[in-house]
């Protein structure tokens, strides 16, 4: 059973059987389920959630994938939803968004964050959300605390995005949509692509650390920038290297 | 007929049917050639050049694939080389080094940009440079002036690996190294596992628009934090989007 805004997406999801029944609302999608994944952008999920007493199921259990945790762990239990909620974020997906980005194994063998709300109650649905994530995409479930998550994540995938946005604008001023880009030039820009609604609101709701990971990198790029422009070849190459160190250990 | 430093290479090339013949020596695959394509860093590229009148058989033309254009003309004219070399840069690779990153279809429709000495002669050698290209590669090959490709492919190539190379270096100092990185985070890093020796010789072959170029980029991303830290969604989400026109329009 699923919900989109977008009718299209909705026809096209039962076209290809990735879902049963097409619901009129979301509350109609959620309201027999017992098991709801919310899959919307922070401030959505927020609100969602927020309302969720008043439509979520007797005995079912709530879950979502927002890119960030802690203000979601944060209403869950402020809509008295401790017992009944666990937070999820699965590493995976592109800068592609509604039913024409999906693939059948857009979550294979994907890390998936779980997050408790820290009740007992609370931990029993956080291990059932792992399962079902091991379920749809033999997936790797890991537990983490939501602002742990939110402080690793304003890292690993925060500061990409907002670098590749920064570098997309930085070739946009200079005027240079008509000439080719090559692979390299494709790749490090690819998520500028990404939905910016989505990311302002995943910028706002992860600010701090965000900006915090921003002032680091500026600064990497400052000290490359002096190593060019001092003609210095070991300390340039020495720079490089650890970046070629570090890229090359994520594949190990 | 080819010839490499690392006889690994050359035995995995001559199996593949890449060559068919190997060199003892880089002079040795070149001495009774027609037509020669040094595929070599800047620094060893110029180098060669320097000293192609002493080896270039006689009607021979000699060609190379550096990154950066202008060093490389300047060079070839300075070695009495104007009626007999045009430049070459094919826009194709990965960061992999070696015959095993290469691919049969690496410069199926690759723009490759060809550079002129600007003689008659050389005029002709460019155009015999071009056809080679669109042959090997069903190619588009694109005649550009040498000072405009540096400053060009400043942006467009050396500026990504900049950029990827400062992310990756800031990643590494944070300490990430063992977390789990999204196809984002690992799209937008790729280029830093490049060969660091190799960039730092282009990055200090074509140092002022480099460096020019990694300002910008600097300053596109201290506006980001400042709307981070502002919390200004209606100014972030512009900023976004102007990414985001840009790199769709890359893939119209």
């Amino acid at each position: 059973m699923g919900y989109s805004r977008s009718p299209g997406d909705v026809i096209e999801a039962l076209k290809r059987g990735a879902i049963t029944a097409a619901a009129d609302s979301p509350l109609g999608a959620a309201r027999d389920a017992a098991f709801v994944v919310l899959a919307v952008p922070p401030s959505a999920t927020l609100e969602l959630i927020e309302r969720a007493p008043a439509w979520l199921a007797p005995g079912a259990i709530l879950s979502d994938v927002a890119s960030i945790k802690a203000p979601v762990m944060e209403r869950a239990r402020a809509a008295g939803l401790a017992a009944r909620f666990a937070g999820a974020h699965p590493l995976a997906g592109t800068h592609g968004t509604g039913f024409a980005a999906a693939r059948p194994d857009l979550f294979r063998g994907a890390v998936v964050y779980v997050c408790s709300t820290g009740t007992p109650e609370g931990d029993t649905v956080a291990r059932d959300v792992a399962s079902f994530w091991e379920l749809v995409g033999e997936s790797s479930p890991v537990t983490i605390d939501a602002t742990a998550h939110d402080v690793q994540l304003a890292w690993t995938s925060h500061l990409p995005q907002a670098v590749a946005s920064a570098l997309a604008v930085s070739l946009s001023a200079r005027a240079l949509g008509g000439v080719s880009f090559g692979p390299g030039g494709r790749d490090t820009t690819r998520l500028a692509a990404s939905d910016p609604d989505l990311w302002a609101e995943i910028f706002l709701a992860n600010a701090g650390p965000v900006a915090e990971a921003l002032a680091q990198t500026g600064a990497a790029m400052q000290q490359l920038r002096a190593l060019i422009a001092a003609r210095d070849a070991a300390g340039l190459k020495a720079f490089l290297a650890q970046g070629t160190a570090f890229r090359k250990g994520l594949d190990r």
